[in-house]
């Protein structure tokens, strides 16, 4: 099969490989259908994650067609056409037993595209199929389940809950890509006041207002600082999202929150950040990172079926499987091409 | 009156000053039985609080006997025998309404000793005195009274209850001050099973043994993250304390945690410290810091007079209250002196 390989930060080539094979009972194989780029790609790509080594397929997204299972896979079956979560779940131990699958012992968590190959390429290795796997309910396109590999749940989850967003909040998300767009969407479930999104790309700053930002700041020629504080009697914002990945949108976020308020941090990142504790120490901040860990999927896919969430319109670029090099090259060039959500399918069998 | 004046860093006298009056209808004017002095003020003394200005009473914690109360107080009264907070509260502005009196933005807060006069003079004016005092109950010491007015509240809401200390939980406190003990002292409220307590002096260490630390570490000498992660299978400790003040300790505070931990700050600081997001935006954090609200101080007394939880044996040195000059150098040079509460207390009447 052909698949997009890692060969060192700045590096990739899509080539033959060896197709996946069962290794274990709980494994399953799939064909991918559909299957995205993520920020966290580029991230790796820059050398941000040294956890990934040449040689390894990327990816970490995708919804598929299961060709084979193991013999200890109980509810997923030949034929099933299914959701691959960005994380991988043993279900045993002691983290997947209080529903936090992202840091996951039993060697699941976040591992495709990571530690194991990945869901870009033609087919994919799914370890614990039956707790990593989600079905494609009928009705949803392939574009609308995938927005539910990562994306919708990280941002729901490692923005929205951990910031604690409650109705009436003043809620100010730093970055309006795609982690910060679908923060915003699901922001939206729980009633705030105002969502405020920052970026410095006009475009993704119109994006924003699709995605329901009641403002939008352009913080290379606004200041962020003033508008936050003049909706908030001068307090700063409820809840305040990173969702960009370097140290000073980090430090923007902790700036922006009003005291008691949160700051969620959804980025990934390749550099500390300065935190002033000489000014935070007495603020009553609560400052959170964390991993997906998908456990609030299952919800998001209803949400979907009902039309209350729906990610696919940033999709932006659509290509054939065999054209991941010149997609990479779109995604990585964003602000020039526009592109929020790149998608690559498979022929249709 | 005499009163310990600052005159900006590195400078303070004990020297007579006007006496304080009645300037609001809900003041109370309080004459000081017993009064401490605080880690805080030594921050003070270092520069680290930019808001206290020259000519500023330090203090912000006393036990004493109300002389004068304003026509709106309501339930105190000349005679009165009163714990006097380190926070201020108007009971009426959002943060107040919330129970959040350490974010009062009705001219509360956190005040005594910083933006107004304070603690550390024969009176004292307490602003809003029907929500800024408690009063003592009976069969309790001014020394026992004393460690209400800021520690034991302040390492149990910012330390405990904001770092979530549960049943069975390996705690680590790094810094064995009186802010550490008195987290060792609540934190065993919540039944960890492990309370390690992390120091440099020995005699600190020896004083958490007795506030009830289950291990001791000196990080001078020994490798903490071995031995947390020894107890924790290799993980980190499910809940982290930070209780000195300091850029280094913060950031061990950061590394002993485990996966899906709190790190909860204490120490007020006058320095950045350097957040290792490359490591952590994966590990699921909650990090927090704040200002004691003082809103578990009336839950603290009950327990005080139940005998369940009382931090008057860390008072090591006593002085009258003439004696502050005296008294800040035993406290300041705690590693020579031994020293962690310090207690000076007016003659008896």
């Amino acid at each position: 099969m052909h698949a997009l390989v890692f060969h060192g930060p700045g590096q990739k080539a899509w080539e033959e490989v060896p197709a996946p094979r069962i290794q274990q009972g709980t494994d399953a194989i799939v064909r991918v259908d559909a299957v995205t780029i993520c920020g966290t790609d580029l991230h790796i790509l820059k050398g941000d994650v040294p956890e990934v080594t040449p040689g390894r397929i990327l990816g970490h997204e995708a919804v598929g067609t299961v060709t084979d299972v193991g013999d200890a896979v109980q509810n997923v079956k030949v034929g099933d056409h299914v959701l691959v979560s960005c994380i991988t779940s043993c279900g045993a131990c002691r983290f997947c037993r209080a529903g936090q699958y992202g840091q996951c012992l039993g060697g699941g968590g976040w591992i495709l595209g990571h530690l194991i190959d990945g869901t870009q390429a033609e087919f994919v290795r799914v370890p614990f199929a039956d707790n990593s796997t989600h079905p494609v309910p009928p009705g949803l396109s392939d574009e609308q389940m995938l927005m539910l590999a990562d994306i919708l749940p990280t941002s729901h989850e490692v923005g929205v809950l951990n910031g604690k967003v409650r109705p009436g909040d003043v809620v100010a998300i730093v970055g309006a890509g795609p982690i910060g767009l679908a923060a915003i969407m699901t922001a939206r479930l729980y009633s705030p006041s105002h969502i405020i999104a920052i970026d410095v790309a006009e475009s993704r700053l119109a994006a924003a207002k699709n995605a329901g930002a009641d403002i939008t700041v352009n913080s290379l020629n606004e200041n962020v600082l003033d508008i936050v504080r003049g909706l908030t009697d001068g307090l700063g914002a409820d809840v305040t999202m990173e969702a960009v990945g370097i140290p000073e949108t980090f430090e923007l976020a902790i700036d922006l929150v009003r005291p008691g308020g949160h700051v969620a941090n959804i980025g990934v990142h390749g550099a500390p950040a300065t935190l002033h504790l000489e000014r935070i120490w007495i603020k009553d901040l609560t400052i959170t990172t964390g991993l997906v860990d998908t456990n609030s999927t299952p919800t998001l896919i209803k949400l979907l079926a009902s039309g209350q969430v729906d990610a696919s319109p940033m999709v932006t670029h659509r290509f054939g499987l065999d054209e991941f090099e010149n997609a990479y090259d779109v995604f990585a060039r964003a602000s020039e091409t526009g592109a929020l959500k790149v998608v690559l399918s498979a022929p249709q069998l």
